[in-house]
């Protein structure tokens, strides 16, 4: 079947849902948001490019971009990077001081916010123009100039984001954080407060369905090995407390954020990304899983 | 290449490791073991049987047991299994009760021993004879009447087992056990007893690469879906606290044991079981990890 | 004033209080008690008794026995006691397993279930006829030859003390237990299962008032030292996570239990036990709470 | 036996632990001081003042400032502070976040490092000018207009105190800090720089001795129902880790600092302050503890 009957039919079958779901709203820039916004596309190793919806609209990418910054740092410091940041799967809320304190400041991965807190740092000592050259960078990937922080969810992020301060002190006090904590936070509430389309976030992706090589170009942004690692974090830990439901349901490795987005990819045949702000409980988009659900389901791609 | 060939490869290319690790000593028979044993066996779907060294020799599998009975769970009362178990990664050590005492006796997941010790108390209640039915269902699986459970080892595991003994009690205490804490305990331990080789392993294992079909036959031994929600579990829950480290460097659904084996399979491809009783310091065989680590990268089969 | 009209006074002034708080009926056997039994009695150093209500009636003194068993234990192994239970308040709920499992084996203080349960073990092992001898010693002490366990209550522990036993097996396998585990916890069920009056309570508890010596005779039970030093533990442990707001609200050391019981010291003054089934959501009774307040508060003294 | 004979005695006995325990030196300016000070002064009841060695230097109160705070706090709000601070003991450490994470942003008392920044986030609220103001009230109750934070000190709190701003963050994110974080915890880092001598020390304490009024006056600063709570909350929490182990060998509400200095009472006795760097592995002066404990030992005054 073609991609873009599938996507048709996924729109379709995802309907009954439609209503399931809150739109988060711990930040009063996120609750401004439409909830019945749906957008879809999907790149395919084929070449082409499959759309839906409000996929041309920006949204507040938000935990997605953490995959973004380890990407940087880890094309920067290589495997240096899990001397800081464990590569394990939490069982613990993703923003939990529990486990910090009991693991002596070593998050246990890069996907939740202490350990997204600590590549933050990471990024702060070695670029001249942090915030900046994070933006060049996903520019470049993605192809595209227009690419943002929104300055108004990053100063909502700060003013409300008394936990993921307490993450950062904490880190410091075990010496996990290297730079002014307050430099830290801002450069974090930044990234958080990307704004992307499915399309852009989509393409971007493909970096990651292509095992850390530019698609369409030679550049290998990432050595193999690391575009390889990143994929297995995604799979292990890229949805919070849902990782074991989505790895089953969906069979992708893949990033959600709490503002209604999911990138995925499918190793050398797709990347997509959807957006639905309506989240379920555990702070995934509910038409976002059910959409990869159905898409893995129709294409008969899964890992399992 | 050819699976033979590769299997010499990865036997060439381990030796420089194979003084690493040490052996499970916490029960004294698993301490009796020699530590310098090596076997693989890789069952493809080509139909082919690929063997190298004490492939033929019996070991304990221990927690590779606990896919066993969850597979017969599943099979007799479904996706019921999962009001009593989750299904996500735990951050904690594989025997710990924080976790458990924080989540109301609900454990993370079916592959951590409270998790498999409710589903131990699941099959007491469901079976007519547990421990001669759960044989039967392995036997027929792997079409070998000769697996059995040695009874030393059961023993050795009770004289011992004392943290699973307040795991168990403490599930009880949350009524998440519905039988005698003794009768799920002895159930418990026999089960971790069970003695496979890795031929017989292998075997075993094919039902999961074939999505809960026997392999060759044409029985349904778990619907589809919950053969690929296994494997699933295995991807994020199979190696303890090495979870995520597996699932990179392996890249595929698998258990181990501290008895030094590791099962595994690639769906739709291969199942394969490797047995070489050095742990490294969480609890999985050093040679086990190599092994299946080459194998991927030999044969380019890898989900990431 | 007078001690008997204070207790008639404390009598009138609780009134308003009597149906407030739920009797305790995790096991069955409590929850047959009449809730509205109210006895209390004192002894004073002056050599007189003194008393008011049901004073005379047996009730189960449940954990008001863990202050036996430790004075049994330190008694004839000293202060060696200590190397296997600290003697520090505990944050957690009386029957935690997270502070056992951070804290390797070694409960806080002696008070709470972990630590009474290593206490009992040491009985088991010093003592020839564990029960008998414990059931002589408080006899006594007590100078009273009817006290005995409640088989019934004991057994009604036994069949829902699925904590208890989950704190048994942690703590043997810290090595913290050296007997049979069944062996300990059914010493340890039958001291829960203790019945005495308040008199008799009130007269065991002179022990402790008058630093480990038996009142009215010469005796020295414990050195003085740690009589002291059971004084200590009973004033910051003694009120499960009560403790800093008995202390506050009585100011003296003393001892609750779910039965009703609440057993309290002035050193070099009196002893006093008051008894009342009905408890607070913290587990203590909230007539013996007012009654000891009241008392400290009209006797004028209190430690603070 | 006189006061000051006792107190040359103590001097003579605790000689042989002189080297013992380590100066603090997590921030640089506490390190600094000469390890072999001491120091020790006790104001009695029958008017009179004793003292020996260096009772007249300024040392860094640290932690026994935040009986200070408390006071003053609840000498404004009264009982309503226990809607946002408990008052039992804890069984972790003093700065730990994890019981904040589970009691829901409660802490467990306003004598750990969490409960002490909600006490200060109160007087940040309260008062005017809140450093100048707790600087008025200390010299009030001790009658000397010379006492005063060390900015310099203060200073090196602040550049070393991550752990404390993760704490006052994680309260913030429960709400229960009101104000901006950095204004709390700049007057917390103040508050713990005051610099006092023993005699200074002792004579504040003399309110808490004499239950809330000024000692040779006749101001009741603290309602005395108040004064007892915040001797009960010395005695039960007064030594962070070691709250029980104080309690029996010294008997005595108290409150130590890592500046080595302890200040302790006897209700309608005496106050009492001590000062010796070295502190034992769990923060404790050990001369200090020493001391204190030869006092109530040669005095005969003992709680228990």
């Amino acid at each position: 079947m073609k991609y873009q009957e599938i996507l048709q039919e996924i729109h379709e079958e995802i309907k009954p849902f439609k209503g399931e779901g809150q739109i988060a709203t711990y930040i009063p820039e996120l609750a401004t948001v439409d909830p019945d916004k749906y957008g879809i596309c999907l790149h395919c190793f084929d070449g082409q490019e499959y759309t839906l919806g409000d996929y041309e609209e920006k949204f507040s990418i938000q935990s997605i971009s953490k995959v973004l910054t380890l990407s940087l740092a880890v094309s920067k410091i290589g495997e240096r990077i899990w001397e800081r940041v464990d590569v394990e799967p939490s069982g613990d809320p993703f923003n939990s001081l529990v486990q910090l304190e009991y693991e002596q400041g070593i998050p246990r991965n890069p996907l939740i916010n202490s350990g997204a807190i600590v590549v933050a740092d990471i990024l702060v000592s070695i670029l001249d123009d942090p915030k900046e050259d994070f933006l060049k960078f996903i520019r470049s990937i993605c192809g595209n100039e227009s690419i943002n922080f929104n300055p108004k969810v990053a100063a909502s992020e700060k003013a409300t984001g008394f936990r993921n301060a307490a993450l950062a002190n904490m880190l410091k006090s075990f010496d996990n954080i290297k730079n002014d904590v307050d430099t830290v936070l801002d450069f974090y509430f930044h990234q958080c407060s990307l704004e992307m389309t499915c399309q852009e976030l989509s393409r971007t992706f493909l970096l990651f369905a292509n095992h850390g090589t530019q698609y369409g170009g030679t550049e290998q942004i990432l050595p193999r090995r690391l575009g390889k690692r990143i994929n297995a974090i995604m799979q292990t830990c890229g949805f919070y407390d849902e990782a074991g439901e989505f790895s089953f349901r969906v069979g992708l490795p893949g990033k959600s954020g709490v503002g209604g987005g999911i990138a995925a990819i499918y190793p050398q045949q797709y990347s997509v990304a959807v957006w639905s702000p309506r989240l379920n409980p555990k702070g995934n988009s509910v038409l976002g899983m059910k959409s990869l659900e159905l898409l893995t389901t129709k294409t008969g791609y899964s890992i399992f």
